[in-house]
């Protein structure tokens, strides 16, 4: 089998682990990833036998690269020539900029969801709306807390045929590796009232009404949402037929806080390390089994979101729905999901 | 005028603020603080020239504090005899074997919301059930928590005639002084779902509907509320209005975000600093003016409570309402506030 | 007897607190404090009583307070034309263009820490070198950490008449009312070795020969100094006795880290709410009575710092000492000190 | 070539990567590891395919495990026969008395830095004492801060024949997996003065002269080395041939804080996950290029330990020099470090 010629442009903390998770898979390939100038993640991408190129066209940017000994094949055009998809992976607010380009060297795009729905006109997440998305010329890879209420939500809504959600987000301040931003100690709330979070789930299931609430805090690994969702009345659910469904829905992980001795988001994240994954990531939607409960109509839970990785199988699949390679959801999911964790399933 | 003898029972992180703030009025005077032994904080009570008292009756532990230099006046006791109202500010879960003394020596009692409505069957907030509390023999002071929803519930409540509500807690982890406790870097949902910091509002003020759930993070200064309260159809309020009710009433602060630079509750802390209250603290609760939002009838808002003195002004009404010498919480709040802030009112 | 006009330019972290220990003193009295725009800060100024002055002379800016409802008495130039002395806490790096208006006003001027030595040729601490600067037309009060170690080493110093000192800075990395920085969850080491902290001591007392490595962590609340520190072979001392020495030194506390239960910084914090002063400052230099040990002629020791307040008691020392009005550094530590320890002194 | 047959006991969080770090050595493999009961670490043990033995000898304990459905091969006793070195990765003090069921089953044992000295009488790195532990009954794998001394300091020492050394460890106060520990805001000095740290590096290089300081921080991921070192007069050596030493000293790497964009243990971590071993670990003790600088005959430096997986190549190579299978601590290093660094070594 021919397999699909990716392409990533930019290289940091989503970038990287894409280009790992599309290396992994046997139905592609990373033909190129782009750095802006030489760095470490340069070394990074040699090693792993990436191909490198410069986010721009200017020779004088492409020449930097050598001159610090790194061999770059050429600018984002000579990337695009090569490639069927590009995944975009770029920080900040190039997109527009950024589709033209892709747009005209006639090839696939994937944005992620640092932008807006309006870029492309289509989002995606791979139990939403897989079908929608099958040989789009792109569209965008949700951000990670829309994917991971995408995952427990979507089942619960195809089984009651509605659904009225408010969350909170309690959301780390800073990834891991930054070590510039606050706050140090402090609770900081988004004070656009409700937030922009919540609705752009409906990017991809227009038909669950959500808002939500935000707050930053001081810690670095890790979301975690509050959830209160009205049910209809008629639901026929219990807490546990609940937790069944969340079982044996992909990409979510149920443990037990107490049992398993899991009580905050640093014993999840210990966990995650101990599966093996790269980077220690935990591509899962993490629900604690004891911070359920139906009450009559109305649900509350907690997830937890590993903010830098849930999305990456998302970009994998979404891949497959662009080039019409499999439309069936949950096969690509299973190819995507062994393929990236090799050491053990958790289940 | 008389003044009420007030004895605090425990000199931690509340009786200190209670006995400061009793000693502030007018109509009451601290007649003993108590301490398990001795320690810095039997300096502080001595300097502010409170007379020391032993938690125990046991001789040996009173002769203690003489070995230390401290002169203890005697056991707790003898400080029951002195007093016409006792308030409880001991740690942990010692309220069943304390009632039974205060009982026995037939004088008043309030305790902290550390113990449950149960061991008084009475519950107190100035806003909400002051009459209720007129001449009782005793009463609780519900936590902090408890009170600062109350102060914006409340007011609500009374011009809608219902109220349904669901809260997010986000919490501090440990108090500024407290070294001891984690998480550091992690977010610690409270697995008890949904909590019981929300249904203890139902102790003051039974009609409001709520339900809560809470998260511990890594942070020392305060406490954020995350609120989605449901008004009644025929409402008629608007944010506007909803604001100018809450600028209206008595401990709470309604300040701007962008506006006043009070982003997150580092700033609010600084700015409770800056007023010049004892330990910085802020008695009242804060809300983020353009964090408020009324969508048809649903109500978004977050506000923000200082964990360590929201309730210390409770507790002198509280007293007032026990030794019936105030019927009007009003005129109680007014009084109490007007003497511990000193410096200037906020507004 | 005719008080010393002073005026603070700048009403920040410093400057705030500079204003409240001048309105504490008998001798000397706030004529005006800048802003440079309407805030906050400048309701503060009013409720305090402190005149209100533009930190620019335009027109438009100085009219920006009056539209915002803060009577603006006028621009810098119109309060440098009312006082005896400037303490300038002004933010940043705006040194050289202030010392020309401060000049050219013909006042005298005091710069904070964040300048540089060669600003002003003259720098101070009270207890090393008042009396070189006793009638000097300016001067630098030096930096929070230069003060701290200006405390605990001149009178070792003094007594030994030599020194040679390394110093580990354990750094907060922002202070308590500011969200912005970071980091949440690392250590930053200052990779400029040695690091210029240290050396600044030489400015105030160049024969103690020292030098220091720094590093930042997360926290908000005080700096930690790890010292060793080498005396003569003579030095004739014991752990003991300069415990004793320091105990009679002016601002530096002894406290036992077990007997007293002060075991991190957060206690040493709780402590100085406790005392009662303004924003929960602590002016004196904390020494862990339990942390300091003699190991020959080496001495190690650990000094926590509090970065926001410590060096206020050395401005208003240093304003007595341009104006000619006080020359024995220990009186004018004990007026200033009295005047802004209203509650109680801890010894 | 037949294999050593490791058994390690306790599979925490030095147990397991014991585990995974011999499983990956051609010469030796796990026979086995123990769990004082059923919980998430036996299914990691289960799905790696090393065999489980229950810590204690009890059936009861033993049935525990079958009754949760982890197969349990017996008791610690049943593996120490099956073993030729076990490997002591047991938390708190249990040393004593497991050091006695080494002893009487006759196998060759291992303990790490929580143990004293004493309880082996010999200790052990890599680069310092390899030659002394070969075909030893027993030893001790110092803890990860001497064991980063050592890296650091033994070369130096070789080269310069003394070297008087004071170190200020900055400390993390809780493992990334561990969320019951704090300090939240708050720097802890360790208040034995000199701490035990520093002196431990002279239980494997008794000529090295060497004090400390310790304070532990809020922070998760790394401990910071604050170091100052005299170098005798005649040392020869420059800033840049002391780094060209490091470079060429094995499991040091050297980086450019500046150059490289690594200005905290943040991004150094980041950089160990980029790496790709498991866990997100770095094995190497890290320095960073622009912190070191030799003033005439004194050198200051910091350097970072990740104080989960430093010592962990240092047991593998500790099992050959106890059986005795390679005498060339630099070729056993080579071996180590190849199988555990799968993805790419740094350098």
């Amino acid at each position: 089998m021919s397999q699909i010629k990716v392409a990533i442009n930019g290289f940091g903390t989503i970038g990287k682990r894409v280009a790992d998770a599309v290396d992994a898979q046997e139905d592609m390939t990373v033909i190129g990833v782009t750095k802006t100038g030489p760095s470490f993640g340069c070394e990074l991408a040699v090693k792993k036998g990436f191909p490198l190129f410069c986010t721009s066209d200017e020779k004088e940017s492409i020449n930097k690269f050598k001159e610090e000994g790194y061999e770059c094949k050429g600018g984002i055009s000579d990337l695009l020539n090569l490639c069927d998809v590009v995944v975009d992976c770029s920080p900040g607010k190039l997109g527009k900029s950024n589709l033209e380009k892709y747009k005209s060297a006639e090839v696939k795009y994937i944005f992620q969801g640092g932008e807006k729905h309006e870029l492309t006109g289509l989002s995606y997440t791979s139990s939403a709306n897989h079908l929608e998305n099958l040989n789009a010329s792109g569209t965008r890879v949700v951000s990670c807390n829309t994917t991971g209420l995408s995952r427990t939500l979507v089942p619960l809504y195809e089984l009651c045929g509605s659904l009225k959600v408010e969350c909170t987000m309690i959301r780390r301040s800073a990834d891991p590796g930054d070590s510039s931003k606050g706050p140090i100690n402090a609770i900081k709330p988004v004070l656009k009232v409700p937030s922009h979070h919540g609705p752009d789930v409906m990017t991809i299931k227009p038909e669950i009404e959500i808002n939500s609430l935000a707050v930053a805090v001081p810690t670095t690994i890790m979301h975690v949402h509050s959830i209160v969702a009205d049910l209809p009345e008629d639901h026929g659910l219990s807490t546990d037929s609940i937790l069944n469904i969340w079982k044996n829905t992909p990409r979510v992980i149920i443990m037990n806080g107490v049992k398993d001795k899991i009580s905050t988001t640093a014993e999840v994240m210990e966990m995650a390390r101990d599966i093996g994954r790269k980077w220690g990531d935990l591509h899962e939607i993490f629900v604690w089994e004891d911070g359920v409960k139906l009450v009559n109509n109305r649900l509350y839970y907690f997830q937890a979101i590993h903010q830098e990785s849930d999305v990456i199988p998302e970009n994998i699949d979404c891949i497959r729905a662009l080039m019409g390679t499999e439309s069936d959801w949950k096969k690509s999911v299973k190819k995507t999901d062994l393929a990236i964790s090799k050491y053990y399933n958790i289940d």
